[in-house]
């Protein structure tokens, strides 16, 4: 039996009229929340009672995605792999939270807590004590000992064998993930680690989400949250997958979770700890601050976007997209990340599904390079690239481009749940203009969500409100591609940092300053509704440009080894000749 | 019956022997030869005696290809259209040929003839005269009257009905075109002219390829050549297509060809004529000298490469590619351009096929802009970018890039002839470069080619040497990629402006210096043989790329309506939507 989590802690005088005004309550008692994105790391202080963002700072990673080579080395990583140096994520909490705190003119003593939220599955090897092998003379040169970034995709084989077997087994769990284990989760990356790097394998004491890291390096003890665990472990109805399971996919595997994962699981918002000396010294807070449990960047949104209710479905839009959505009912969705049990908030069902490339691929096609003369246009009109691009596709009516695109180009996360699948782009005449292919990239990723919204209404997940945070909520052709090709109207979160709010909320949770995740919703989130609406005669002509990427999707997407799947071997060959001596 | 053609003068005292250094030779005699591309013409003095090409000069058209809007309009041309100026190749007369002489220090009087080839079919409606209806007052806002560049690819519609009904009635000449007319070739011009602007149609007493046109311009008196005649022109076995199949296409298309093309045809290398009082003053060249009949880029420069001998299929890479090839047999080639008997020299069959994008899609894809970086190393280099992405190309093992293309940013003359299609670009990821886009650009155009030599040779035509004529053959990436996709050397013809020296060939024929054009090609022609071999371990890895651009050649290609064509609509009408009031 697994050791039941620890409740969060509610003061007895706390309640929900708590952050009001009252004397039972600090005024102006604030809370820090830090998420931990792809390239930087953003700190956010929140004022606990209404939500407000007094200051903000944010850390850029030294070595940010780490795919080309190890730091300080010049052997060439192999294909599709992508890391992360822990060294980065510590650099944040001693720069980034005080800086925030001096902008908001908040003193320490104010904070009443902290949370933290992480990109995810993002996960590492470390020792007993929560040192990175990646950090540890012996192992620093071995790849497999640096932290796997959410997008490394260099586990698809392992991914493979373990829906296959789960699939021959008939593991029920598996139908909670869509029918596919991502590659991009924790069993994967450690199954590759296993079979590619035993050594480090062996050297690992634990393999722990990045999210619950960073709360060890807060507090100084292990804990673990059952978002992650559900999500990203394969932790279901209180347990993970079997030993026998485990054996067949390899014998050393079999007493992974028992080794590596097990630990008391602590649900969203519930008190880790509180900050230790160690933190305190490198954060500027005070020892015994409250520490909220590790979360996911994504699901820590959807309460600082209000989407805590039922058939609200946010997306978090930024280099890629997740998706999250509460439902009272279990149902088996193809192709869906998870379902998990409280996994965005209690007491419902939380579906996570999720784009693999979104902003990535805008900036994809940016990196190409652009004409000079639009280089010219864009300085003189005061904008960036993205923003003329923009500005120019913007103005021609829908379907004059004459493309459609597949969206794949950081491969398909939801509903074909496969890393080895590349981007398509069909149409391409001597006309086609930058802003062309920007514009079909942009309907690309629109007409993916829209592939994700209808399989989850087709499997009995309603959607009843499409809400987006993240960064690309600014963008207005976006937003207006997104209504109309999904026919409903856009909502928007409110904050520009979701996620470091979304933090900053379950940290007023945590320190009992609201009974629970609701509850500060209630009081700290906030949502603009219906900020775009659906153009008919748009929405038309996409019906039928998304009749060709659905054509388009299935060509390419299904079927026993498709052609993208045999170029990217023929890729990966040519590449491992080359890196051969 | 037809009129019967003029045969080229040969004086009394010619022979083979006539341009070594005898007595009867005038030594240093020299003729001149001007090409007429897509962008600019080319002129270039000629020896007659061993080709060495004395001096040479390039006049850029003013008005280039003109498919926005006519030159003083601000009327957006339909899409697909692409027209061109008479008045821009008047003055490449005026302009390139003094030049040319002055360049090569040549006195007009030692020029014994001029001989001129042109782009095809470009063709245009003229008066009796000869003057250009785009030149009339009355017509000169009219679209419709300009002359239609050979990439002008808006009768599709056209050629369609024009070949289903061929089909439909079992028309004999249809076998010889590869099952299909092409959009770009005079019938379906003329035929969208009728259609679409019958006023235009009724003011045109003919309706002349530029290549005769510059002929009757040099003249003073119409001319035709059996080249286009036969390639563009329908003219097969002495007749063109029967008034019953034409009146079937439209009631007032029955008399086209006997009202608007019918001619006596000149065999290439045969004398139009010579230099009239007009002609002489502007262009610097004597009255009275002899003046080669039309003749077509690609097929002009067949001579001056020494490819007339049987199997050898020489390719003019530029913009496009053009590929013909004499075989002493008369086969059904299906999606061949066409097949005329002397097409290209006397006593074989002439086939020609195309690949309607090549230099055009390498030059589209840096349109879309290279990074600044790129340009920067470009610049410190001394290299253009062209050159720079191709050295950065270059260092790739084949196959690295995980990409397959479609060639048909242009659509597919060769062997689909079918001009709404378009491009496709396969296997992009978000670690996809500029240079990686830009090789599987060259990749695909070889691929391209390998299945019009493929359908060749399953045809009946044998392929026995693949000679590369045109700016292209520069590129020593592009010709290896050839080699190994093809598994066959590359041979180059010497000649840097092939269709100009093959022009001055003919001309050397129509004055009489050679008896024929295969006795004139083996003095004043050249190759090297074999300069490139393929690579036995790349050829295998382009085997399999190969084999995936096939079947998306086959998927995107072939069959009814396919997606390509559907996205082709939907622009289309987005774009009419645009451009109306």
């Amino acid at each position: 039996m697994p050791p039941q989590p620890v409740p969060p802690s509610h003061p007895s005088d706390a309640g929900a009229a708590l952050p009001g005004t009252g004397p039972a309550c600090a005024h102006d008692a604030c809370t820090v929340g830090i998420d931990f994105g792809t390239l930087s790391a953003r700190a956010v202080v929140v004022r606990v009672r209404d939500g407000a963002e007094l200051g903000s700072a944010v850390h850029t990673y030294r070595h940010g995605v780490i795919d080309r080579s190890l730091p300080g080395s010049a052997v060439p990583l192999p294909p599709d792999y992508a890391l992360q140096d822990p060294r980065d994520w510590r650099e944040a909490l001693r720069t980034a939270v005080p800086q925030a705190l001096a902008a908001a003119g908040v003193a320490p003593a104010d904070v009443i807590g902290i949370g933290t939220d992480f990109t995810s599955c993002t996960v590492l090897p470390v020792t007993a004590d929560g040192v990175p092998l990646a950090e540890q003379p012996a192992w620093a040169d071995r790849p497999h000992a640096w932290p796997k970034l959410w997008k490394h995709h260099a586990a698809q084989g392992q991914a493979d064998r373990i829906n296959a077997l789960a699939h021959e087994r008939g593991e029920t769990w598996i139908s909670r993930y869509g029918g596919r284990i991502s590659a991009e989760w924790q069993y994967a990356k450690a199954l590759q680690v296993l079979e590619e790097d035993p050594e480090v394998y062996a050297a690992s004491a634990r393999w722990i989400e990045a999210a619950d890291w960073i709360v060890w390096q807060l507090t100084g003890t292990e804990s673990r949250n059952t978002c992650t665990a559900g999500y990203k472990g394969i932790h279901q109805d209180g347990s993970y997958p079997s030993p026998a399971y485990l054996a067949q996919l390899h014998p050393d595997f079999a007493d992974f979770p028992a080794t590596r994962l097990e630990h008391p699981l602590l649900p969203l918002g519930a008190r880790a700890g509180t900050i230790g000396a160690e933190a305190a010294a490198r954060t500027g807070l005070a020892e015994g601050t409250p520490v909220a449990v590790g979360n996911v960047d994504a699901h820590v949104t959807a309460p600082a976007a209000g989407a805590v209710d039922d058939g609200q479905l946010l997306a978090i839009m930024g280099t890629s997209t997740c998706h999250v959505i509460n439902s009272r009912d279990l149902a088996d969705v193809p192709g869906i990340c998870g379902v998990v049990d409280g996994g965005i908030v209690a007491g419902a069902y939380g579906y996570e599904a999720g784009q693999s490339g979104v902003g990535d691929i805008f900036a994809w096609w940016l990196r190409q390079g652009v004409p000079e003369e639009y280089r010219a246009a864009a300085d003189a009109a005061g904008e960036d690239l993205h923003g003329h691009l923009t500005a120019l596709a913007a103005k021609q009516p829908v379907g004059a481009h004459g493309l459609v695109a597949l969206d794949w180009m950081n491969g398909n996360r939801s509903t074909l749940v496969d890393h080895d699948l590349s981007g398509v782009l069909v149409g391409l005449t001597l006309d086609t203009r930058p802003e062309d292919v920007y514009r079909a990239l942009l309907e690309a990723t629109a007409f993916g969500t829209r592939v994700i919204v209808e399989t989850l209404e087709e499997h009995g997940v309603p959607v009843t409100e499409f809400i987006v945070a993240g960064g690309l909520k600014k963008n207005p052709l976006l937003m207006q591609v997104y209504a109309d090709v999904l026919r409903r109207p856009v909502s928007l979160a409110t904050s520009d940092q979701g996620p470091a709010l979304g933090s900053a909320l379950h940290a007023a949770v945590a320190a009992g300053a609201y009974p629970d995740v609701r509850a500060a919703a209630a009081r700290m989130g906030s949502v603009e509704h219906d900020v775009y609406r659906p153009d008919a005669e748009a929405a038309d002509v996409y019906d039928l440009l998304f009749a060709e990427y659905r054509l388009l999707h299935d060509h390419f997407g299904t079927g026993t080894d498709p052609l993208l799947h045999r170029l990217r071997r023929l890729r990966n060959r040519a590449r491992s000749r080359q890196a051969a001596p």
